[in-house]
C-alpha cells in the first residue's frame, strides 16, 4: 500500500515533467520549450564564434566554459527526457532522441580522446553540435502543408532531376572532350562540377571555357539552364495552387451542404448556419 | 468677432495649402506633387554624383551649392507642412515626418560640426539624403495589393525561410571542416557567407571550393538552391492567383446576384444592369 | 482609252506584286519572304563573322563582296515596296519602313565619307544593319498574347520595379559606406552597378565585399534578390492563367449559350452543334 | 512435321526471351531490366573515373578489364536483342538500337585502329559510350505528362526565345560598340556569350565591362534577364495547371455525369457508383 502511493505519486511527478518537458499546451512547457530553443541558437553561435581566429585568440576560454555550461544542461534536459518519457527506449531511438544524443556527446568524447590531434579532432566533434538547431524543427508543423504539396508532385520532380542529370552528363563529357584538361576540365568529374555551376546559373568563374566551341556549348547550357529552371515551378505552383483549392472544397457547410468557403469563414455564405472548424 | 474673423482667415488659408501640399485631388496639389518628386530625385541624383572622384573635382563647387539649395527647398516644404497640418505633433512622429527631418538634418549637421574627419562625416550623414527617396512611395498606393498577397503567404514563406537556414547553417559547417581555413574558408561565418553565395545562384566566385568532396558538397548545393527557388514562387503565385479570382467573385450584380464579372467591366453580362464601382 | 488601259496594266501589276511583296496568302508571297528572312540571317552573319579578327584578316575582301551583294538586294527591295505600296509616304514613316531605310543607308554611307577614322566609323555604321533582323518580327503575329498579358500586369510590375530600384539605391548606399573606395566600390553608380549584379544573382565578382559588415549585407542582399524574382512570376502566372481562362470563356456555343469549351473544339461538347472559329 | 516443331520450339524459345529482354512485365524480364539499369551505371561510372589522372594511373589496368567486360555483356546483349525481336531490321534502325550499337562499337573500333594518336581518339570514342545511359529512359514513361505540357505551350515559348534572341543580337552589337576588344569583348559572337553569361544570371566574371556607359547596359542587360525569366514559368505553369484541371474533367461517372473527380478517386462523390479507372 505504502509502495503503491510511492509509485503513485512518482508517476505523479513524471506526469507533470512529461507535461513540462514533452507537451506545449501548459504555461511551464511553454516556458521550458522558448528557453530550450534560445540555449541552442546561444550554444550553435558561440561554436560559429569560435571558429573566427581573432576571437578563438581573445574569447576562446570563456567560450570553452560557456559550451561546457550548455553541454551540462542539455545533458540533464536529455537524462529528465529518458526519465519522464513513457517509452524511454522509443524516445532514445527515435530522430530527435538519436539528435539529443548527439549534441552532447562529442563534448564528452573530447575530455577522453585528447592527443596529437586534439584540436582538429574537437572542432569536428564539435560542429556535431549544430544538429541541436534541428530541434528547433520540433516547434513548427505547419511546414507539413508545403511538405504535402513537395511529396504530391515528387514523382514529376524526380523524372525531372532525371533527365537534368542525363543531360548534365551528356553535356560534361562533350566539354572535357571540347576544352580538355589544358582549360581547367582536368576530368569528367571536375566536367560534371562545371556543368551543375553553369546549369544552375552560379557560374563561379573558377573553370570557364577558353575555345570559340567550349564557348558556345556553355551557353547553350546556360540557355537550358535558364529554361528548365521554370518546370519544377511549375510544377509545384499547380500542385499548390489546387491544394488550395482542395483544402477550400473540404469546407462544406453541413446545413445547405454548399462547398467553397474561404479558411477563415465562419458562417455559410449560402444558407447562414455556422461552419464546423477546419480539419 | 475682429479676432475670430482673423482665425477663420489663417483657417481658411491652413485648408487651402494643406489641400495643396497633403492632397493630391486639385490641379495646384498635383503640380506640388511632381515638382517635389522631380526635385527629390534631381537632388538624389547629384549626392551620387558627387562620390565619383572625376566629378567631385570638377563640379563639386557647383553640385555643393545646389545641394545647399535643394536642402532650403525642403525646409521649406518641412515648415508648411508643420504649419498647415492638422494634427502636427502626429504629423512629426509619423514614418514620413521623420523621414522628412532625416532628409535636411545632415545638411545643417555639417554645418555646426566640421573638423578634421570632415569629409567622411559629411559623406556619411548625406547620404541619409536618399530618405528623401522613400518620399516617393507615398504616391503609389497600387503595393497594397501585393503587399497582402506576400502577407497571407507570410506564415507559409517564414517556414520556407527557416527551414533555407537551418539548411545553410548545416551546409556550411559541412564545408568549414571539408574545405578548412586553407582554401578561403576561414571561419564558419564566412562559410556561411560562400553558402548563401551559392545557394542563391550569385556565385562571385571569391571563395571556391578545390577539394573534389568540397566541389560536391558544391553541387548538391547548387541543386539545391536551384530546386528550393521554386517554393517561393509556387506559393505566391497560388496566392495572387487565389486573390484575383477572390476580386472577382466581389463583382455581384445587385440585381441578379451573379457574380464574377471582370475588374473593368461596366453591366453585368447576365441581366444587363449597371454594376457599382469596384470595391 | 488606250491611257486607261496602260494605267489599268500598271495597276494589275503593282496590285500583283503588292501580293507578293506585302502579304502573305499566295505561294509566290510566302517564297518571297522565306528568301528574306534568309538573306537577312545571313547577312547578319556575315557582319558578326567580319569582327573576329581572324576571320576578317582572312575572308574580309568575300566577306565585303557579299556584303554589297545584300545591301544591293535590300535596295531593290526597298525600291519595289516603295513603287507597290499603296501608301509610300506611309510606308516611309512605319516602323519597318524607318528599319528597311536604316538596314541599307550605312553601306552607302561609308562610301561617301571614307577618311582616317575609316574603319571605326563603319563598324559603327555596319552595326546598325542588325535591324534588319528586327524585320523578322513582321512574321510572327503569336507574341500579342504573351504581350497582352504583359501589359495587363504592367502596373503591378511597375510597382514591383519601382520597390526594387528604392531598395537598390538604399543599399548602394549602405555598400559604399560599409565598403569605401578601397575595396572597389569607388562611387554610388559603382555601387548601384554592384547591387544590381548581385540582387539579380548574376554575380561577375570582380567587385565582392571584403568586410565582414559588408559580406553580411551581401547575404542579406542576396537572400533578398533571391525572394523578390517570386513577385513577377507569380503576377505573370497568375495573368497568363486567367487569360487562358478568359480565352475559353469566349468559346460560346451559339444554340445551348454553353460556354468553357476548349480552344481546338470544333463542335459543343452539350448540343453537338458546330461551334464558331475563334475569335 | 518435325522441322515444324523445331521452329515452334525456336519460336517459344524467342518469345520467352522476348518477354525477358523487351518486355517488363514478367519477373524475370524486370531482373533482367534491374541488371541492365545497373551494369550501364556502373560502366559509365568506370569511364568518368578513368578520366581522373590520378585514378588512370593506379586502376587504369583494372578498370579497362573491367570496361571490356561491360562491352562483352553489352555486346551478347544487342544480339540476343537482334536474334528474339520480331523485326530486327525495324529494331536495327529505332532510336535504341542506334544508341545500343553506338555504347558497343568504341571499344572494338579502338582494337582495330590503333597508333599513334592512339589515346585521344580512344578517349573520344569511349565518351560516345554514355549514350549508354539514354537506355534508362525507356524504363520511364512518366514523362510524358511533362513533355506534353511543354509541347503544348510549344508555340508561346518559341516566340519567346526568337524574341530573347534578337535582344541578345542587338545588345551583343551595343556592348561590341561600346566596350571594344580592349576590355575582352573581341568580337561580336564573344560578345554574344557574354550577353548570354549575363542575361541567364550566370555571371562568370571571365568577361566584365570596365567602362561606365558598359556598366550600365550590363546592368540594364541583368535587370532584364532578371524579368524575362518570368515569362516561361508563367506559360508553362498556366499550362501545366490546365492539364490537371483537364485531366480531373476527364474522369465522368458514367452513372450521373458528375465530371471533376480527383485522380486517386474510386468511386463518384455524387451518386456512389464505382468509377472507371483513370483513361
Amino acid at each position: 500500500m505504502q509502495e503503491d502511493k510511492q509509485v503513485n505519486q512518482d508517476d505523479t511527478v513524471k506526469l507533470k515533467l512529461r507535461r513540462v518537458i514533452f507537451g506545449t499546451d501548459t504555461r511551464l512547457g511553454r516556458y521550458f520549450d522558448i528557453s530550450l530553443i534560445v540555449c541552442i541558437i546561444l550554444s550553435v553561435t558561440l561554436v560559429f564564434l569560435d571558429t573566427i581566429a581573432a576571437v578563438h585568440s581573445k574569447y576562446g576560454d570563456i567560450i570553452g566554459i560557456f559550451e561546457w555550461c550548455f553541454t551540462i544542461i542539455f545533458t540533464i534536459e536529455y537524462l529528465l527526457r529518458l526519465y519522464c518519457s513513457a517509452q524511454p527506449i522509443q524516445y532514445v531511438r527515435s530522430f530527435y532522441g538519436v539528435v539529443d544524443l548527439l549534441s552532447i556527446l562529442p563534448s564528452y568524447l573530447a575530455l577522453f580522446f585528447p592527443g596529437a590531434n586534439f584540436t582538429l579532432v574537437i572542432r569536428i566533434l564539435r560542429l556535431f553540435r549544430i544538429f541541436r538547431v534541428l530541434k528547433l524543427l520540433r516547434y513548427l508543423s505547419e511546414g507539413n502543408v508545403l511538405l504535402r504539396a513537395m511529396l504530391q508532385s515528387g514523382r514529376k520532380v524526380f523524372i525531372f532531376f532525371f533527365s537534368v542529370s542525363l543531360i548534365v552528363v551528356v553535356l560534361s563529357s562533350i566539354m572535357f572532350v571540347v576544352e580538355g584538361p589544358g582549360n581547367g576540365f582536368t576530368s569528367i568529374p571536375k566536367s560534371i562540377y562545371w556543368t551543375i555551376v553553369t546549369i544552375t546559373t552560379v557560374g563561379y568563374g573558377d573553370i570557364t571555357p577558353e575555345t570559340s566551341l567550349g564557348q558556345a556549348i556553355a551557353a547553350f547550357t546556360m540557355l537550358l539552364g535558364y529554361s528548365i529552371i521554370a518546370i519544377p515551378t511549375g510544377i509545384l505552383t499547380a500542385e499548390i495552387s489546387q491544394e488550395m483549392v482542395r483544402s477550400k472544397d473540404l469546407r462544406r457547410c453541413s446545413n445547405c451542404l454548399k462547398t467553397g468557403h474561404e479558411k477563415d469563414a465562419i458562417y455559410c455564405d449560402h444558407c447562414g448556419s455556422e461552419l464546423e472548424t477546419e480539419i
